[in-house]
C-alpha cells in the first residue's frame, strides 16, 4: 500500500487554521497538536492574556556542528521573556525555560500557564524559546519561501540543531544577565517535552532538570508497539461506550459504501457540511480521524481552547452524540454531530473546507521532521477504531523520497538520544527529570511510565490527557490534577535546593 | 603580536615524520602528541606487533545533524578489530572501544597495549575506530586533496560529528554481531580521552563507562589558567635541576644574540646539525621547544618508542646533558645534546631538516580543529621556561581567518560538552568515568584531578606522563603504575558487573 502525503487546511471561524497530516488511504499518522488558530488572532480574540511577555530575538548560528562557510550563517531566533517575578542574578534566582515545539512559540507559551503560575513561588525568570524553522524563527533571512523551498535549506531543521540553539541561547542570555550561576530548569510538552528531556540528558551543564510532559521519547524504532497510539485512541472511545466505539469503527465501511451509491458523495458532503462541491473520500475520512484523534489527545477535564474550543471531557460528549437515541438510524448524521464538537463547538461555522489551496508546495515543517528523523512507526490492528493498517518503512521512505528527494534516517533518534533499556541507561547517567503522562493521551504509549531513580520520576495520571499538567489551572480542576502539579512543584523545588547546596560547597 | 602559523616537518631516520605546530615568534602552542613515525613503517621496523587486529571499513554518514542532500554523502571509516579473547554475543561479553584521536588509528592502537593486555581478563572484543579526516578515514571519496582543500570540505571535521560516527558505528556493529546487550566501555588517551569522556556523557546509551586518560577537557575558555600547560613544562625541568631550567630559559636570548653576530646563523646551524643551508631562528626555536615540550609529555619511567625512541625519564636525561660538567662553556652544544635525546636517541640521524616542502598548503587537520572548536588558550608567564607570551583570541582568530577564511567558535566546546562547575554538573548527570592524569604531563593542567562521585573517579599519578596507563606494560614498570592499572581494571570490572546486575532485573 503506497503512502500518500495529504495536507489539510481548515478554515474555521474565518480564522486561518492549519493542520498537516500524513495520510494513507484511510489511515492517518498523527502529528502532535498544533494550533488550529493563528496565535496573533488568538490573542486578539481575547482568549489568551496580553502582557505576558516581551518578545526578543537572538542571533543564532545556522549549523552548530560543522564549520563550512554556510554553517556560519545566522538567523534571528525569537524568544519570549517575563521577569516579573524573577529574584535576580545576585540571588542566583532560577530561570525556567520552555523548549519550543513545532509551531509559533506564543501559542505554546499561552498554553503553558503552569510556568506563569509557579514563577512567583520560585522567583523564576520565564523564557520561551521558539524552535528553528517555526513561527518567526526562520533561517535564510526570515524568508519562508527560501527556508522551506527544498531539502537544501530545510536540511537545517533538526532536533540536534534545535537543542544546540537552546543551549547557545541560554548560555548567552545568562551571561548577559550576569546570571551564570542561576539554575535553569527546562519545561516542554509533547515534542517540546521530548526536547526538554533530551536537553537535560544532552546538556546537563545547561539545565539542572527537566519537566517533560507527554513526551513520547519511546515512540521510535521497536521501542514500543506500533499499535500503542491507536490502541489508546480506541480504548478512549471504548471506555465511554462500546456502542460509540463500534459506530465509529463501522463508519469507514459505511462511508465507502455510501460514496459508491448514486448521489452518495453529495449526500456525504451535505451531511458533513463540507463547503466545496468537490470532496474526496480520503479527505473526508482524514477529517473525521483528525477529530477523533485530536479529541482523545485533548480529552481534558475542563473546557479548553487548546486546539479548538472544546467542552470538558469531549470524548464523552462525542459518544453522547453518537449514542443518542434521537434519529436512531441516522448514523452519518450522528457522526457529524460528534465531529462538530471538535470542529465547531462554538457553533459559528456554516461549512468546512477540506482543502485549502494556499499551500501549493505541500511542504510542512513537521512533515519534514517526520520524513527525516521523527520516524514513528504507527499501525492499526484488528481491534482498532480505524481500519487495519500495517506500518511499512519502505512505503514511508518512498513517499518521503518522492516529496523531498531524501530518505528518512529511522534509527537516528535512538542512536542520538537512546531509548533501548532506558531505565538501565538513565539510572547510571542522568538525573532530575519528570516524565508526566496522562493515560487518556494516545501519545502516552510512547512515554516513560515508570520511575527510574529517585530523581527520574514518572508521574502518570490515569485520567489525564496531553500535557494537561502544563495548562493554566482552573477552578474546576479535579483533585488528581491539583495533586500532580503540587508534586511537580515539590520535585522542582528539591532540584533547586540541591543545586544551591551544591554550589555553596565550592 | 601577530600569530604566525608555522608548519614543521622533520625527516628523521629516512622516515616520514610529521609535526604541526601553531607558532608565534618564539612561542609554540602545543598540539597533542602525533606520530613522528608513519605507522606502517613503524610496524615494519618491528617495534609494534603484527597480527594485532584485522582492518575493516564502515560506510559512515558525512553529516549526522543535518538533512540537506550533501549530508547524505558517505565515506569509508576505518576500524580495527580483535576478537581473540571475546566471550561472544551469547554471553553478552563486553566490547572495548577506542575512540580514535587525530591520527592514524593503527598508531594509537599500537600504543594502547592496556586494552590488549586486559582483553583476556574481561573476555572483551577490541575495536579501535579511526577519527574522520585522519588516517584512511577520509570523506569525499577518500581523496585527501579534496577533503583538505578548504573549509567547504574540512567543515565536516568536528568533534560532534566524530562522536556521532562512533555511536553509529558501534550500534551497527553490535547489531551485526547480534550483541546488542553487550556492554561497551570506551577508552581514549589525549584528544581520544576527551572524546571517550564526552562520549560517555553524551551517549550513555551506547557506552556504560569511559576510561579517559590524560584528557584535558578543561583546557577551554577560562576553565583553567592559560599558564597551566607551560607551568608544568617549566616545573618538570625545574624538578630535575634549577640549573637545567635556567639554561633553557636563557637559551632563547642566547640564540637571538648569536644569530645577530657575524657567522652566527651558520654557527647555530652547525651546532644543532641542521641539514639545509637556510635556517630561520623561529624555526630553530620551535624545533627546540618541541623537543622540551614533547619530552615532558612522554616523560615515561621506562624506555619507550611513542613519538620517538626515548630512554626512561628523558627529561632527567636532558638535564643531565645540560648540567654535565664537560665543555662547561659550550651552552649551545649542551642544548643540542639535550635536544638530541628527543630527536636522535638511536643516534642514526646525520642532520635534521627543519622545513619540509611537501605540505605547500599548510593545511593540517589538527590545525583546522584548533582553528574551529579546539581553542585552548595557552600563555607563558615570567617564570616560564619559554619567553613570556600572552594569549590573544583576536590574534588567533585573525590567523585562522587568514589561513582558512573562517573564525573560531571559542565557546562551542564548553557550550556543547560543559566544563564550568563540572563537579556539580556531573554529580547529578553522569557516572562511570575514570579520568587518569599524570602530573608530569603538561596536559594534566586541563584534566579532571578530583573525584566527583563514587563512579566518576580521578586517578592522579604524581610521577606519570601522557596516558602512561594505556601503554603496554613492561618489566620495568614502577609499582605506582602497576597499582594504577590494577585500580582501573577493578573499576571497569565493577561497571560491567553492575551492568549485568541491571539487565538481569529486566
Amino acid at each position: 500500500m503506497a503512502l500518500i502525503f495529504f495536507h489539510y487546511k481548515f478554515s474555521l471561524f474565518s480564522l486561518l487554521s492549519v493542520l498537516f497530516i500524513t495520510f494513507t488511504s484511510s489511515h492517518i499518522i498523527p502529528k502532535f497538536p498544533s494550533p488550529l488558530i493563528h496565535p496573533e488572532q488568538q490573542i486578539n480574540s481575547g482568549s489568551a492574556k496580553n502582557g505576558l511577555y516581551i518578545t526578543k530575538f537572538f542571533t543564532q548560528t545556522l549549523d552548530h556542528f560543522n564549520y563550512n562557510p554556510q554553517s556560519y550563517q545566522t538567523f534571528q531566533q525569537r524568544y519570549l521573556i517575563n521577569d516579573t517575578h524573577w529574584g535576580g542574578a545576585k540571588k542566583n534566582a532560577p530561570i525556567f525555560v520552555y523548549t519550543g515545539n513545532e509551531g509559533h512559540i506564543d501559542w505554546f507559551t499561552q498554553n503553558t500557564g503552569f510556568m506563569f503560575e509557579k514563577a512567583p513561588y520560585f522567583n523564576a525568570l520565564l523564557v520561551f524559546i521558539e524552535h528553528r524553522f517555526y513561527g518567526k524563527s526562520i533561517p535564510f533571512g526570515g524568508n519562508k519561501e527560501v527556508a522551506y523551498a527544498n531539502s537544501t535549506t530545510l536540511g537545517f531543521l533538526s532536533s540536534a540543531q534545535a537543542l544546540a540553539d537552546y543551549a547557545t541561547l541560554i548560555i548567552d542570555l545568562k551571561k548577559n544577565l550576569s546570571a551564570t550561576e542561576s539554575p535553569v530548569v527546562v519545561f516542554g510538552g509533547s515534542y517540546g517535552g521530548m526536547l526538554a528531556a533530551w536537553f537535560r540528558i544532552k546538556y546537563p551543564h545547561v539545565a539542572i532538570g527537566a519537566l517533560a510532559s507527554s513526551a513520547p521519547i519511546l515512540q521510535f524504532n521497536d521501542l514500543v508497539s506500533p499499535y500503542s497510539f491507536d490502541n489508546i485512541v480506541t480504548q478512549d472511545f471504548k471506555s465511554e461506550s462500546e456502542n460509540c466505539y463500534k459506530r465509529i469503527k463501522e463508519s469507514w465501511k459505511l462511508i465507502q459504501k455510501t460514496a459508491k451509491k448514486h448521489g452518495g458523495l453529495e449526500l456525504l458532503r451535505k451531511t458533513f457540511r463540507i463547503c466545496n462541491n468537490y470532496m474526496g473520500i480520503d479527505a473526508l475520512e482524514g477529517w473525521l480521524q483528525t477529530a477523533w484523534i485530536y479529541t482523545t489527545m485533548t480529552d481534558y477535564p475542563t473546557p479548553t481552547n487548546f486546539l479548538n474550543p472544546l467542552p470538558a471531557y469531549p470524548v464523552r460528549k462525542m459518544c453522547e452524540a453518537i449514542d443518542s437515541s434521537k434519529r436512531e438510524k441516522d448514523r452519518l448524521g450522528k457522526l457529524y454531530e460528534a465531529a462538530n464538537i471538535y470542529y465547531n463547538y462554538s457553533g459559528n461555522a456554516k461549512c468546512f473546507n477540506l482543502n485549502d489551496p494556499s499551500d501549493p508546495h505541500g511542504l510542512a515543517e513537521w512533515q519534514w521532521q517526520a520524513c527525516t528523523e521523527m520516524v514513528m512507526p504507527m499501525a492499526s490492528n484488528k481491534e482498532s477504531i480505524f481500519s487495519e493498517y500495517e506500518w511499512s518503512l519502505e512505503a514511508f521512505s518512498a513517499s518521503c523520497k518522492n516529496e523531498y528527494k531524501i530518505v528518512p534516517r529511522p534509527n537516528w533518534i535512538t542512536s542520538e538520544f537512546g531509548g533501548h533499556d532506558i531505565e538501565i541507561v538513565l539510572k547510571r547517567s542522568s538525573g532530575n527529570i519528570i516524565f508526566f503522562n496522562g493515560l487518556r493521551d494516545p501519545w502516552s504509549g510512547g512515554g516513560v511510565l515508570k520511575n527510574i531513580t529517585k530523581s527520574i520520576v514518572a508521574i502518570v495520571a490515569k485520567e489525564g490527557a496531553h500535557h494537561v499538567d502544563l495548562r493554566y489551572s482552573t477552578k474546576e480542576d479535579p483533585k488528581w490534577l491539583k495533586d500532580i502539579r503540587k508534586q511537580e512543584v515539590e520535585i522542582i523545588a528539591s532540584w533547586i535546593k540541591q543545586y544551591y547546596q551544591d554550589i555553596a560547597k565550592i
